[in-house]
């Protein structure tokens, strides 16, 4: 535990994860975000330096966890010129978290190593709470030797391990993680239409969700999800556009594959709508403004305050 | 229990029903089937008449459960004139098991109504095997007063009335039912499509299920269709043209309540295609046929044997 840990992105996941750590023992050497007063406010809080620039990062730490939000951001941050991790990289572990496209994570291993350094991905299947408690669910892609090198830093944020999976070489935990997003963003897409419609049709939804819960309707996003979309709580856990750009990976990867996937393309249109309605940043339970009657973008009452308790 | 049962329609699910009640200690008068040769060979399994007549079932029975395909059926079996289960109907309790429109129901409420008998919706969110075990989870539709009369026998086949709902009016029932069925179908779809891209990019099927299971991907149909459709065993259980059937009434309430329903549509869609394919009487989980590489209607190994435990 005597490695230094940098934090680049310190969003709601990647502020909990370096809260975690340090709770745990290790040192926090310093944090980064384009959002600099989100960094000063965490490096503060954590007693420590709030960097300026990415190359301080790499200077200050033995292993940098990256939590950013696309594909752009992740190139961006490992780019080949201007102020990049890469630099003085030498001897440095880069753990990647956000969920981006696997073509990414592949290039950004290849950069990584041609500046002496190692990369790993580590995609989450969980959310802010976990983050702080340690009990993420962590998939892993990269190479076996680099995971083994990081298994112990890991573990802190997996619950000890136990949420840990090695998924295969760079890439394929983010192919993974496309497709757990993709199906659950399906299954919430869903779910808002089987409540919509039910309020539509008058039927009392607490009986509704029972039902589901007790048939083939039962899900995980039904618990997750079911009441905040009957009470238009949309406070924010996985904001809309998240989820469409996750859809998005998918859809992108089953072109490839010459995949004909018409639900995961009703999806990708649901959460897309959301966002060009100006409701992005609620959670994806905001789905449900788009399927029940009388609500929508220009109603009132989604609520997306400040995180709560899920 | 001195009642006097008869059964129309024993397919799967009716014959089951009968075999249940009669182990129970009902008596089971006579069964009435479209394939006569289906209601012979129970009607000798049960010791009870094989009826030749709709008429004679009414005439031989103090409650008639009744459980056909569709809502032509349904109209068929109470229709105003010719050979009907209306003839002589005076005292006698209808209990409608069919997944069929909820106008349907509601018109049956009123034509036995007007033949001096009484009738109730019991729509059924299990399958053939909770049927002949007794389990099954019934969603009352119709008056309460029916209800009560009821009671008794339809525990009897709910766990001793555990898993037994009133849900409201006539017609109330049959459209949770299609609900269920709507989201259990898209829920179904959307599996279908994270396993057949999974297995496009080369991932392990067995980790991509647990890491579903494990995740907000997570849903029942992930544990009762999940490996089926990894293993091309599509035995029928809930064929994929009753799925077509039933997404489709939910879209028809859907349209007649105005909302937009994307995912039911492409749902929808998917088990039509199915049908068209010639492939509606595998198992719903037959829908990875269209989502994995190299499967479809050309390619053998879609197994449709007889039934076994889920």
């Amino acid at each position: 535990m005597s490695q230094k840990i940098g934090i680049v992105g310190v969003g709601r996941m990647g502020a909990n994860m370096a809260r975690r750590l340090k709770e745990v023992g290790y040192t926090v050497s310093a944090v980064y975000d384009v959002r600099t007063a989100a960094a000063k406010d965490l490096a503060k809080e954590l007693g420590c330096e709030a960097a300026t620039k990415l190359a301080r990062i790499t200077e200050l730490s033995d292993v940098v966890i990256t939590v950013v939000t696309d594909d752009k951001a992740m190139e961006g941050i490992f780019a080949k010129k201007g102020d990049s991790l890469l630099t003085g990289a030498t001897g440095r572990l880069f753990i990647n978290c956000a969920t981006i496209s696997p073509a990414v994570h592949v290039d950004v291993e290849k950069r990584a190593e041609a500046a002496g350094a190692r990369s790993l991905e580590a995609c989450m299947a969980s959310s802010i709470n976990q983050a702080l408690q340690g009990t993420l669910y962590l998939m892993i892609g990269g190479r076996p030797e680099v995971f083994n090198r990081a298994k112990e830093l890991l573990s802190k944020l997996s619950k000890d391990g136990e949420l840990l999976k090695y998924i295969g070489t760079a890439g394929k935990a983010a192919q993974l993680k496309a497709l757990v997003n993709m199906v659950m963003n399906i299954n919430t897409a869903g779910l808002a239409e089987g409540l919509g419609l039910a309020d539509a049709l008058g039927l009392d939804l607490k009986i509704v969700m029972d039902v589901f819960s007790q048939t083939g309707a039962n899900s995980r996003v039904l618990v997750t999800d079911g009441e905040d979309m009957v009470n238009r709580d949309h406070s924010c856990f996985f904001s809309a556009s998240h989820a469409a750009k996750d859809s998005g990976i998918a859809l992108r990867l089953s072109q490839q594959a010459k995949l004909n996937l018409p639900l995961a393309k009703a999806t990708y249109g649901q959460y897309s709508k959301m966002t060009k309605l100006g409701l992005g940043e609620l959670d994806k339970s905001g789905i449900a403004e788009l399927t029940f009657k009388g609500r929508g973008a220009k109603k009132k009452a989604a609520k997306a305050k400040k995180p709560k308790k899920k």
